[in-house]
């Protein structure tokens, strides 16, 4: 498959930044699951541009939902997402050169000359929204379940914010809770937002480290081989634009420890197996261990900034110094934390399909 | 689906540790492609246990194709290979407690007491032996278009070898062939030995970081979503046992960079566009850009360890002091090496009949 | 997978009868496939109700293509279609009896009492709309590729067509084009229609079988197991409403035959070889033999009759009398002929995409 | 996908006649599902050739269980079944000219000359012994929850067995258990075996009818489009070699009733919900309505026969005449009924996972 995902839940996104409509449909969504409007729109704000560390272009991006839902629950039938786009100024991007580490040229390639890549095409950051809206939608259900998913910024450049507690950030998800720039100290939070604004106007971009928790995942999820949980996630993960890198729990500091300091002891508590550290992320032969799940990505600096660059012109091959104009977010990593934990549910949600079936879901028969 | 991976190839992998064989079926691949039996086992053979640094489990892992290959060449039909377990000495792995940051507790969970956990079972790194000998025909096949794939160990603790080129690694690549220990450098190759060694000596075990290089692919593969380059292989690397991470190009130093830093240049070269650095890893927008394609993996250390650690008996949820006995491995580094070039051999293979359809791997009709 | 279809194609289709829109998304296409307007609404036109045999609701089934398209040629990007409903008289369906032969209890089961089932829901014959215009653009793709389909009304009750001549039917499918009744004989068009007319002034319902062929496809396409070219086509046909069975070749009548009478000689004909008779259908142990595909499909009579008919109260499960009111079809043949076409076009397009890659049908470079 | 199937289940095929082996890995099993070794074999058993009805082919087809099955309960792991091919003779099968409707040409077309095309290779009849074998771990677990299934010979020539009833064929499936040759009526099981031994001596072949019925379904499983309970059914049952055709419910007759003879009215039985005939096979909108589920499929005459028949050389195009030698079957309707069976069963297994979870077939855990 292609622009396809997953197993139980099949989400498909479609549209281009400059067409009529960017959008998603999911299948599989079991029946009865109540989709409250202000749950998705409350997810869908913490995607938004906002202030000067974001973009000027801002969208209303407001979803419709052409199928699958009615009076407020999911039908069981494929549910169609559907974001109008409204404020394209196609003007802004008319330049025929390939922009650095954008897939201006990657796309040219790919599709032949024949996609629209005005804007990002089909590959533009927009198509987020209609994916945060479907996450936003399996985050609620997880909810239900006792499972809850949460993203902060751990790292911008030098500046570091609190690490999740690895055997139980679950009072640190609540603090991120509404959080619009989600960092747990406020103090790295400010300087984050400082080195952001210097850094857009210096006509420059930064990236960053982000860092997930998803907490009340019970032990036996995923699988050995091929579809390890860790390997669903990271499939899934690194379509979220700019992700470069993805590692769980103590991750690439693994290269450093010895075996004596890298495994989890185990301990019992309460009548349940726990581990008494977490360098395995929750995660063991590919299947959850009851732990909480914990991964880290990285977000590449914006590729789109106003400084001069270095480029071609595809068909005749001159090289061209290039000036990105336009309205561009001079750093997503705030604006990636939603998009993650969207992801991330609608990982979950599938291999929770998986485990328990479609039903374990639905609180009620309606009939 | 679960043990099952690929698109157009598609790889199911099967047997337990203590089971009368390992195997594997590929699906998929094309009518006519040469499979000569030096090759694979000289891929084999690089992930054999060897000298004081591996387990003194030496299977002979004789691969036996039972279906699909006839005369050395694949007939279009399901490729099976089978390895059968000579050597598995049950004896070694009675203990009835789960052993910290092995696959024994959450196997337990996920297969509900009935799955035969023994030796790793199906989650043993016997398995990669199969998984290896099928990435030992892709990597055969990719070589004849002019693709290649390798691997080297980038870090051990804190030992460094040289890091590949990043805009053209063809001779490290080379110089890496045949090696048993793929280590560019040979003093820092002698430093992560002796570091083994030592740990081995401690009864402990350590990890590591690789490095991957895939030349020779042409720009215009991969998706914007879900099926991006990045995710695809991410997937399936996920499942080479005891990987917590991976990142492509710059990976996690992105996070320290700006955009103005970060981003590739384009330039043009003989009439074909390259770019000058390669921060990107050789992909964007989830799709090849003809640079070569540049992953780095980290490798927990090896969690069956002499020394004592705490756990529990799972049944009694009593506190047990274990130390694993048996033949281990003080570290996988450099076993683990052949089998990323065999899953990194799989993935590229099911992109580029995804691109170019599977006739493009033909060389001629028999009729 | 539930409500997608397709291996290198995806297609998913999204809608209630009485919701916002129905519509599809086809993943897959590949990119710089001319989609003419024309082409698609000719497609259409063919399944839209029409005079005194059909329902009198008219929908425009006004085609948007929301995603995908750009100046007539596919981008490569997934192609959204979307159908408004306007014309829905939601009062019309009211009753809470469930209809004999209809989806209304088995949608009530399978969907626990939460799909909007009024006017069938996401089972109504509107969701052939966005699947006839994405197997319209299919068609042009095979078309340009000298692959034609079309499909005849073989039977109404004891009126028959003509059938397709097994080894070659081209004129025959030359004939077709463009007929709103699609029947070879005139004579037996009229009958047919009378048959429909009559069994409408009762208040009752026909059905029929039809007959497709495929012209034009090479020998090689296909699988021996499960992804046979029988399998394949069959799985997508019974998505077609009312269909209740296929039939490859002489189908059942093999059942009276001996071997030597069904058998297939083979002769060659300048320079290629081609059978004598064609009782397989064109297909041997699952793959084309570059003889016409020949398929019967057999429709049921539509089950929304006014004549009354016992049913049941699903709530209190009392019997109850039902005559189905609102606007219906007595007959569906003639308006499920594009849609098999469709179908079959959705299926060989992602067969061949198969066998000769996406590249194959895509003409040359925009760049 | 090619040689593979499911959804939930996925099952490959491998092997060639005149290779090492045939067999298959099922993956998706859940874990702890009793497998009775005397189960399997008597489903192998019916499948088996015998009197002079049947080849003199006489294969042990002992199955081995390579991975995933202990101690007779699954391990949820994937389950490896191999059959060692023990009695080929490969010198009957030498000619090079293609048989008529066999899969030669097309094996030739499809694989381009690499396949090892004697005896049938990958395409042979033997295939079907692993699936067979597959398909009886499904049966046990679908007996276990009440769900049987069973499939006589409906006829043959204008030899007729008695239909299954309807509305309630759980005796007859009954009645069919053990049976070598499985025909309801004695009588007609005389007549039909006479018939195929006629045909025999002539050197001739014979096809027919099955019927199959599945009993113990709920409500509620399939899906509206694509995954239709037809569509999955009928995918997998053409990959059984030599079917040509099926259908469900009334079938092709429904052509010629009207919608209120073929509508299947309500009423309610013990609090039940029950339709009062079933014309429409148990399936109304693609999913199970609760009544039993019937479909018949047409079985070609065996293509193999000792009368002479007009062929080509494939690489000269010379016209030959041909008299296939070696042991064939005279007909393989009888044998064809239990992978009928097995086919039909892992479909339903797959379906019920889909609805159910795979927990719901586990009785008990171990831990």
């Amino acid at each position: 498959m292609k622009n396809v995902f997953g197993n139980n839940l099949t989400l498909t996104l479609f549209g281009e930044s400059h067409g009529p409509a960017v959008g998603a449909v999911i299948d599989g969504l079991p029946a009865g699951i109540r989709v409250p409007e202000e749950a998705v729109s409350a997810v869908m704000n913490r995607r938004k541009a906002y202030g000067r560390i974001s973009t000027s272009r801002h969208e209303e991006d407001k979803v419709e939902f052409l199928s699958g839902i009615k009076d407020g629950f999911t039908q069981g039938t494929p549910v169609t997402i559907l974001i109008r786009n409204e404020n394209a100024e196609r003007k802004d991007y008319t330049e025929n050169i390939i922009r650095p580490s954008h897939a201006d040229y990657t796309g040219l390639e790919k599709y032949r000359g024949y996609a629209d890549l005005s804007g990002g095409g089909h590959f533009s950051g927009r198509l987020t929204a209609p994916l945060t809206a479907a996450g936003a939608v399996c985050l609620g259900m997880l909810e239900k379940k006792g499972i809850t998913i949460g993203t902060h910024i751990l790292q911008i450049r030098t500046i570091h914010d609190e690490r999740f507690h690895e055997t139980d950030p679950a009072d640190q998800l609540n603090a991120l809770r509404g959080k619009q720039f989600p960092v747990l100290s406020d103090q790295a939070a400010d300087l984050m937002k400082h080195a952001i604004a210097e850094a857009a106007d210096e006509g420059d971009s930064l990236g960053g480290i982000l860092e997930t928790a998803v907490c009340g995942l019970e032990a036996g999820i995923g699988e050995p081989w091929f579809d390890t949980a860790e390997g669903m996630i990271a499939h899934a993960v690194f379509s979220v634009p700019a992700v470069k890198g993805i590692s769980f729990g103590a991750g690439f500091d693994l290269a450093q420890m010895k075996g004596s300091e890298a495994n989890d002891a185990f301990t019992a508590e309460n009548g349940k197996i726990k581990t008494m550290t977490n360098h395995s992320g929750g995660i063991a032969g590919g299947i959850t261990n009851g732990m909480p799940v914990l991964f880290r990505t990285v977000i590449k600096p914006t590729p789109s900034i106003a400084k001069e660059q270095r480029s071609v012109d595809p068909e005749t091959l001159e090289e061209k110094i290039i000036a990105v104009k336009g309205r561009h977010d001079p750093a997503i990593v705030h604006r990636a934390c939603p998009v993650i934990d969207a992801v991330a549910a609608l990982v979950i949600t599938d291999l929770c399909i998986e485990r328990y079936g479609a039903l374990w879901f639905t609180e009620k028969d309606k009939r």
